[in-house]
């Protein structure tokens, strides 16, 4: 199998605290989210921090999802990493933070795996969006 | 809890394909990992691809730690994201480098979560890493 993939790392603001908060709705959203992203799903696991929080996990056949949440600061930290050209993670990412409620994000996408002789290295392209508009 | 963590991308060179191909080898070593880091390991997942490589996560209670394994080229992408200051990814990434054989690493070390206003952003530092002098 090809080694190049492509590694999202997601900085999520302005995200809704009642749904950042709640394992259940996490899971939900996150395994929708790769659904949407035609991702084939293994395995989630999800489980909420004392006193708030959330951490978890879908491990998809391309590779996986992981989210971390702060519902005191509406913040997100979402991971979406795929292998292969079959999946689709920027639709999977646009519908999770739409779900969250996100108005910005700070997103850094990485294309690894990438064969130079014999070891392997990334690159690295940055960006921010401002989904105000597009929230309700 | 402080939103920053500190989340390592790792491309690892010259793995031992015997080790990388096994699911069960891949769990001992990331979990004793994480012990290594002082990480309180949550759970574990691991399975074997067809016809090879492995996926597993390892959830911590400061976030979690990801691999992906290609045998057949002895490249391994490896994550390891802490939040907080009690734990020590690079202790933990040294040791799983080192029981993979891994002679070369092209690594990313991402600040995640850094306040601005009301946005959260991340900065990047890269460097590479030649193992070859440390292995037997």
């Amino acid at each position: 199998m090809d080694t190049i993939g492509f590694h999202y790392i997601v900085e999520a603001a302005g995200c809704r605290p009642e749904v950042i908060g709640d394992p259940e709705r996490m899971r939900e959203i996150l395994l929708a989210g790769a659904k949407v992203g035609k991702m084939e799903i293994r395995t989630s696991y999800f489980y909420r921090f004392t006193p708030t929080g959330v951490s978890g996990v879908v491990i998809v056949a391309e590779s996986h999802i992981t989210i971390h949440t702060w519902p005191e600061y509406r913040y997100v930290a979402l991971d979406v990493y795929v292998c292969g050209t079959s999946s689709f993670p920027e639709e999977a990412i646009d519908y999770i933070l739409k779900e969250l409620g996100c108005t910005y994000a700070h997103v850094s996408e990485i294309k690894r795996g990438i064969r130079d002789e014999d070891v392997y290295t990334h690159t690295i392209l940055t960006w921010d969006e401002d989904l105000k508009l597009t929230q309700v």
